[in-house]
């Protein structure tokens, strides 16, 4: 049942109850005095007064009833829709320019959504991963503790940072057309690509790229990397590595070859 | 201000603007009358009535501003407070016995808090890492998607697994040990096991475990963990070709020596 349904019925219960009471009493009070005055020309006026005073008791009672629904929906209605809105629009934050409960409510709202991002911030943090999320013009909008640590870009640094800046030069045509695809609601697996940290050290990375979107609009990307750079330099040192050991099978098998030779 | 005092505030102001015109209009009335009825007995029974009508419209103004404004703090304040204290203590659903606007409010609230935690999980889905959080009689609350890739678990399994199901025998104590440690709010870095997957393949792990505590209360332990064991194995190849080759120099250098006696 809706509360300003419910509020309305309890008044007018009362209402009901009230004017009945009163009338009851009026009827009684009116009997008495009739009796006294049957013969005076007062009897008609006594009459009329207490018709008078009914009729002022039950619109007074009426505006009384109707000025309180007013009050409590412009009070109480409208910022419960407020917020109720708000929140259900997924906003960032929910803003009650008012000093009450409500005001309270909308506050508690948001640090109860600050709450939760915080703990699993907390958890993107302590990830092994380069997470970082790019809005559409290419700022950065959040990176997690790894993504600084390697990439070597303080907080500061990253507000004025675009992700070109990061990128290797001839990644960069590559990059923007897997970017516009993001934007354009793709989930993109499996991308490869070379990071340039902030003292110009070459990053390998492979991830995946994730369009954030909130009430079918694109908010950010949110790309998620795998520092691939000691495993490239593990390949290439085992590919080093059997080369040399093919060498060596080529130069053992010529140094027996000789050996056979001078057995001869 | 409060909204009750809000509402009072009003209440009152409209009682003090009835009550004024119904005094003067029994006033009006009433001298009227007493034109009417100056030598009659009713007028003392008549100037009576209209002051007990007085009495009696204040005494049921009054019934019902104090009857709505406890209507009020019942059927919203205390709802409201409801879901203040349910939002501010960080419970994980906000929960109302009711069937209003307020029940719609918490409803739509639980709605977002739920919003943001999958926005996030979409996030730690995506993730590169193994990320288990494990609740304090060691029962899963949460794995996610490259967790139950590598292991080999479903999701329904996971309902009835135990963390110490998949560890490695030798690794129990220890890790119950480390396991403890974190329900105490300590945070692991650097923590190296072996995990078992479905199918009895050993999974090397290496990463970090920090506690969940809300309201200073312990909740559960959320372990990142990065699968290491591809790394293990390339450094025991990258081992084993280095012995080769380590075997293949001193064969050679055999050989070299067997050349020069030989040419001797």
């Amino acid at each position: 049942m809706k509360i300003i349904s419910k509020i309305f019925l309890g008044l007018f219960t009362i209402f009901l109850i009230v004017s009945l009471s009163g009338y009851f009493l009026f009827i009684y009070a009116n009997g008495n005095i009739t009796a006294k005055v049957i013969s005076s020309e007062a009897n008609l006026s006594n009459l009329k007064i207490n018709s008078l005073s009914i009729v002022f008791f039950l619109v007074s009672s009426f505006i009384l009833i109707i000025t309180t629904g007013l009050i409590v929906s412009l009070s109480i209605m409208k910022p419960l829709e407020k917020i109720k809105t708000a929140v259900s629009e997924r906003n960032e934050e929910v803003y009650l320019s008012q000093n009450n409960e409500f005001a309270g409510l909308a506050n508690e709202i948001n640090k109860r959504i600050k709450y939760t991002e915080k703990e699993y911030k907390e958890i993107l943090d302590n990830a092994n991963d380069l997470i970082q999320s790019v809005d559409k013009d290419c700022n950065f909008i959040y990176v997690n503790k790894k993504w600084k640590e390697i990439m070597g870009y303080s907080e500061e640094d990253i507000k004025s940072l675009s992700l070109l800046n990061i990128l290797k030069s001839d990644q960069k045509t590559h990059c923007m057309d897997l970017f516009k695809k993001v934007c354009a609601g793709e989930h993109l697996e499996n991308v490869n690509t070379i990071f340039i940290s902030k003292n110009k050290k070459e990053i390998f990375v492979e991830g995946n790229i994730s369009p954030k979107i909130t009430n079918g609009k694109f908010i950010s990307t949110i790309g998620i990397f795998r520092d691939v750079t000691e495993k490239k330099q593990v390949e290439k040192e085992i590919e080093k590595l059997n080369k040399l050991m093919i060498g060596r099978e080529v130069k053992m098998s010529e140094l027996k070859k000789e050996i056979k030779e001078l057995k001869k």
